[in-house]
C-alpha cells in the first residue's frame, strides 16, 4: 500500500509531518510518501537520522494557505500538494491521501482532481466523536465541507455515513440521528424538517432527531448534521473539552494536597483525557470523492501524524468508497440523485 | 417588586418551583407570585409549612406543554400559565415573569401579550456561558428563539446584547462576536457573510468572527448567533460538560486510592463543577420583547428557581428593556427597521 501525505498541510508542517511519518513507517511496512517541497523534506529526513527505504518523497512546488479562497487557489496552483496527491489517486499511484491544510482547498482539489461519486451531490466530512465513557465512538457528518445544505444533502449525508460505520465499524444497520433543536420530528427550520422526513423515509435505521445535549453520552451510531452546525457542533465541544481538562489541570496543581491527590490518580486522569484527543482518532474521510482522501486537524503533531497513518490503512481496507458506490448502484430510492449533477461548494 | 413565576412550567413543576419560591420568599422581601392551579399550589405550598406572607398565588386553569405546537396552543388556552403571566405583566400587576416551560410557548405568549419593542425584528432568548477557569461569563445569543434567521435579526441580536452585557454587567463598549466556522470576515453561508457586514458597520464593537472552539476559554462579553446553531452549541455544551464531570466521578469513585485522591479534592472539585452549572446562573432573558421575561431551564430544580428568582431582581433592576427602547429611539442605524413591523415566530 502507498499512503500519500501532505508535507506542506498543517500549523506544523513539515516538521511534524515528517515526525510522524517516520515513526509510522517504522512501524509498518508498507510505503509513505510525502509530498511537497523536496529538498525541505529530504533535510527533514536526514535532521531526523531516516535511514529506512519505505518513505518516498514526491515534489510538489506550491501549497494552498488557509488565507487563499480554496477554489480559486486550486486551479491556479496546478503544482500544489493537494493537486499532485489527488492525480496520484487518479492515476493509482496512491491508496489513500491524507492532509491537514486547508478544509475547502483540499476539498476544492478533490472535487477538481477526483470528482464526486456518481449520484452524490455533496461531498462530506465524517468525523469520529467520542462517546464519554464507553470507549465508543459516534460519527458525525457533516463537520463543515457544506455550510450551505439541502435536505436531500443531509439525506445522502446519512447513506453514506451508515455505510462507513458498517463497513469500518462492522456496525450492521446502524443507528442514525439528525441533529436538530429538539427531538419531535417537526422541529427546527425547514431544511431539516424535510431532512428528516426524506431520512424517515428511507431504507437506513434511521431513529429521528437528537439535540445537541445527548451526544457526547452516545445515543446512536451516526449523527447527520448540516456543515455549518456539525462545524460549530464539532469545535466548540473540542474548546470546551480543552477547557475543562486545563481547569482540572490547574485545580490538581493548585497545593501541595491537590498535587499529591493528583500524583494518585495520574493514571486514570491519563486515560480520561485521551478519550477527548482527536490525535487519536485518526483521519476525516471526505465521503462521496471518487478516491480515499482523510483531512487531519490543521494543529496535528507527529503523533496524530503517526496515527494518522496507521488508521489509514483500515479505511484503504474497508473500501468505503467503493462501497457507496455499490449502494448507489444497487439502491432505486437514490437512483432520483443520479442524472442531475452539480458543482460541488467548498467553503469551510 | 412583584416576580412572577410559571407554577406549571418545566419537568419538576409545580413541586420543585414551589420549593424554589419558597426558599427565595425567606431570602428576599419582594413578593413571588406563583401562577398555575391554584388548589395544588396551595397544596403544595401547605405540604411545605410555608406561613409566611409574600408569596401569592393566581390560578390559571390551562398550561401549555411541550408536545404542542407553541403558537396554536397559546392562543387557544387563553388562560395557561404563560398567557396570565405576560397579562400580568402588561397590565403592570407585575415586574418580572419567569418560566421553566415550553420556550416556543413562552415566546409566543410574549409576542401575542406584550409584543416587540418597536424596530425589533425578533425578540432572542440571551443565555451567559461560563468561561472556564476565569469567573467570567460570555452571553450567547440567540439561544433558540429563531431557527430561521436573516441577517439583520442577527445584526439586531448584537445590539440588544451589546445594551445587555453594558447595563447588568457594567461593561462598558463590550466585544461583541459572531459565531462562524472559520475567523475570516469572508467565512460561512450567505446569512452569516452578510451579518458580518453588517455588525462590522454598526456601532457596537464589533471584533469579527469567533469559532466555536474558543467561547469557552472566553475571547469576548457577547457571541451573536442564529438561533439554530445556538441551541446546538449551547445543549452540546452542556451535555459535553455533565459528560466529562460524570466520567471524572466515576474515575474517582473507581477505586480505593483514588476516593482517597477524591476527599483530598473535594472542594476544588465542586467549585469546579459550579463553574458549568446552569442551576447557578439565573433565568435566561427573552431580549426584544417590550417586558422582562425570563427562561428557565426545563429541567430547573429548586436550587435553580431560588437562583432564578433572585437574579430576576437584578434583570428588573437594570431595566434591559427601557435601555433597549432608548438605544432604538436614539439610534439613526435603526431607524430603517422601526416602520416595517412583521409577525415573530416562535419556534424552538
Amino acid at each position: 500500500m502507498n499512503i500519500l501525505i501532505d508535507g506542506m498541510g498543517g500549523d506544523y508542517a513539515p516538521q511534524e509531518i515528517v515526525k510522524g511519518a517516520i515513526s509510522a513507517a517504522r512501524k509498518i511496512e508498507d510505503t509513505i510518501t510525502i509530498i511537497g517541497a523536496q529538498e525541505l523534506i529530504g533535510t527533514e529526513l536526514e535532521k531526523r537520522g531516516w535511514d529506512g527505504d519505505n518513505i518516498a518523497v514526491v515534489n510538489a512546488t506550491e501549497a494552498v494557505t488557509n488565507n487563499e479562497a480554496p477554489a480559486m487557489a486550486v486551479r491556479k496552483k496546478k503544482d500544489a500538494t493537494v493537486n499532485v496527491g489527488m492525480r496520484m489517486i487518479k492515476a493509482g499511484d496512491g491508496d489513500v491521501f491524507i492532509s491537514g491544510g486547508s478544509t475547502g482547498a483540499l476539498l476544492a482539489a478533490g472535487l477538481l482532481g477526483l470528482g464526486r461519486i456518481k449520484g452524490i451531490k455533496r461531498p462530506a466530512i465524517a468525523a469520529f466523536f467520542p462517546q464519554i465513557g464507553k470507549n465508543e465512538t459516534t460519527l458525525l457528518l457533516d463537520c463543515g465541507a457544506n455550510v450551505d445544505c439541502k435536505s436531500e444533502y443531509l439525506y445522502q449525508f446519512g447513506i453514506m455515513g451508515s455505510i462507513y460505520v458498517e463497513n469500518v465499524k462492522g456496525i450492521e444497520h446502524p443507528d442514525v440521528r439528525l441533529l436538530n433543536v429538539g427531538t419531535e420530528a417537526e422541529k427546527g427550520d425547514d431544511l431539516h424538517k424535510e431532512a428528516h422526513e426524506l431520512l424517515a423515509n428511507s431504507s437506513i435505521n434511521f431513529k429521528g432527531n437528537v439535540e445537541g445535549r445527548e451526544i457526547a453520552s452516545g445515543v446512536c451510531d451516526v449523527v447527520v448534521t448540516d456543515g455549518f452546525s456539525g462545524n460549530v457542533f464539532l469545535k466548540s465541544s473540542e474548546g470546551l473539552a480543552l477547557s475543562i481538562m486545563g481547569r482540572l489541570k490547574d485545580v490538581l496543581l493548585g497545593g501541595t494536597i491537590s498535587r499529591i491527590a493528583a500524583l494518585m490518580l495520574s493514571k486514570q486522569l491519563k486515560e480520561m483525557k485521551k478519550e477527548f484527543d482527536y490525535s487519536e482518532e485518526g483521519g476525516a474521510p471526505i465521503l462521496g470523492l471518487k478516491g480515499p482522501v482523510l483531512k487531519i486537524h490543521g494543529s496535528s503533531k507527529a503523533y496524530a501524524v503517526y496515527n494518522a497513518i496507521l488508521k489509514a490503512r483500515d479505511y484503504v481496507a474497508s473500501d468505503v468508497t467503493g462501497q457507496i458506490e455499490k449502494a448507489l448502484a444497487d439502491n432505486d430510492e437514490l437512483s432520483e440523485y443520479k442524472t442531475e449533477v452539480t458543482d460541488g461548494n467548498a467553503e469551510a
